[in-house]
């Protein structure tokens, strides 16, 4: 394979972020219901067209790439380049009208995650990682990009987007490093995963996943000086069973996974 | 009692708002740690300092008035008049980050809100609520002051800070809540119950809330439509026990009673 243009590659992805945020703003607090099962339902409508519009955007660049989108599938199997898109991470967010969800756009290599963005179109906060650099951040709000450190459980702030995530398996389990943990603030989705990017959260553990979930979020926060694993503290795959874990202290890494995996 | 001049009771209130934001703003995402026991904390000082400011400022135009405030307590006790201030509501959300924290202002008279202001002094948005107006709302992120029509719980967006928030006792009647709702979202605290003023929202129940949690929130619900109680359906005083109940529907008032009460 060429030597890849990592830069080429985010104006890409942020040009693909831009459509998507054009797209997601009139939607968002539109007053409409939000009939989840409906093909008809704004948020449906949202994510379909955000995920077209990325899709035009990034084929037309780069039409040799790989495209993998929650609604539309797989698009250039053979890749081994493949951008995974989830136009809006946090629908139950999207749909209460808070400004928390976000646009998640990931290139992997060979199924490893090189590119990250994390993009926030109503507050216009944009996270972007690359392997092998330094995480960027910016937005209106302030903030800077560098998880903070951590040295143990007891101290560390802990986020959840929801408890109704988890099964009566993984309950016991997070139950564990919920005790454990100084402190712990719910709702989130991917903007949790960015705050902890900013240092601002120490640590994340989630599950039901899936890779356009979890993808970007591993190069903004590994560039960010955090890590990334399952709950027994191995990489990410495509093949992953869907439970993530973020710190972004790495001393946290294995205290959190003795408790989530015991 | 003289006739109230609201507009000049919303003047100041809208005054205090903007001091107390000027005085948060600069502790959002400062990344420094934020020990909630220790008095020099972060939270704890922009607590205060927002507080200080705000006391100051209708101090100044209301001499006479009763303020109640969380860290410096209450002023001219017998004063028919009261405000009552909590400079930063969502103490979770402000330290990681979360742009979902607010500034609550209420005026009592006689023990009862006549007017609230929420405000959100990142993203600059703030509700307004008087009694007999109807609740204004602006903010950069759209949404208009109003609550939806939700006619049942089987199709009711329920909204709530964080389940730590329930005792034992607590816990099974809103879990019975929790099953009979169409979806539940986490995180909030004001700022899920101003999401319920513009109609994204269908029904907030909490515990463990103190007057100058819900003070404020009762004149922007009830004049977007909604109405706010404790469990049991009655109206809140300062002599209530802590658990809220906000509905965008009034509809929905005694379905949500009959569980939560039951």
């Amino acid at each position: 394979m060429t030597r890849l243009d990592i830069d080429a590659l985010i104006r890409a992805a942020e040009a693909a972020a831009d459509v998507a945020g054009a797209v997601i703003r009139p939607f968002f607090r539109a007053g409409l219901s939000a009939d989840l099962k409906s093909d008809a339902s704004p948020v449906t409508i949202a994510d379909r067209t955000a995920e077209q519009a990325m899709r035009a955007v990034l084929g037309e660049r780069f039409p040799e790439h790989g495209i993998l989108g929650e609604e539309f599938g797989l698009q250039n199997a053979q890749a081994g380049l493949r951008w995974v898109l989830d136009p809006i991470d946090g629908t139950r967010a999207f749909i209460t009208g808070r400004p928390v969800f976000g646009t998640l756009i990931a290139l992997l290599q060979d199924d490893r995650p090189i590119l990250g963005v994390i993009d926030q179109p109503v507050t216009g906060e944009r996270w972007i990682g690359a392997a092998g650099r330094p995480t960027s951040f910016r937005g209106p709000f302030g903030g800077r990009a560098g998880c903070r450190p951590c040295a143990t459980l007891a101290e560390a702030e802990l986020s959840l987007t929801t408890p109704e995530m988890f099964g009566p398996e993984d309950q016991p389990h997070w139950e564990r490093l919920h005790q454990a943990v100084r402190r712990t603030s719910f709702g989130g989705d991917c903007y949790g995963h960015g705050l902890l990017a900013l240092g601002q959260i120490d640590i994340v553990a989630e599950a039901t996943m899936k890779i356009w979930d979890w993808a970007a979020l591993v190069p903004v926060i590994e560039g960010a000086g955090g890590r990334v694993t399952d709950w027994k503290g191995r990489r990410l795959a495509p093949d992953s069973d869907g439970h993530t874990l973020a710190v972004g202290d790495p001393a946290l890494l294995e205290q959190a996974v003795s408790l989530l995996a015991g």
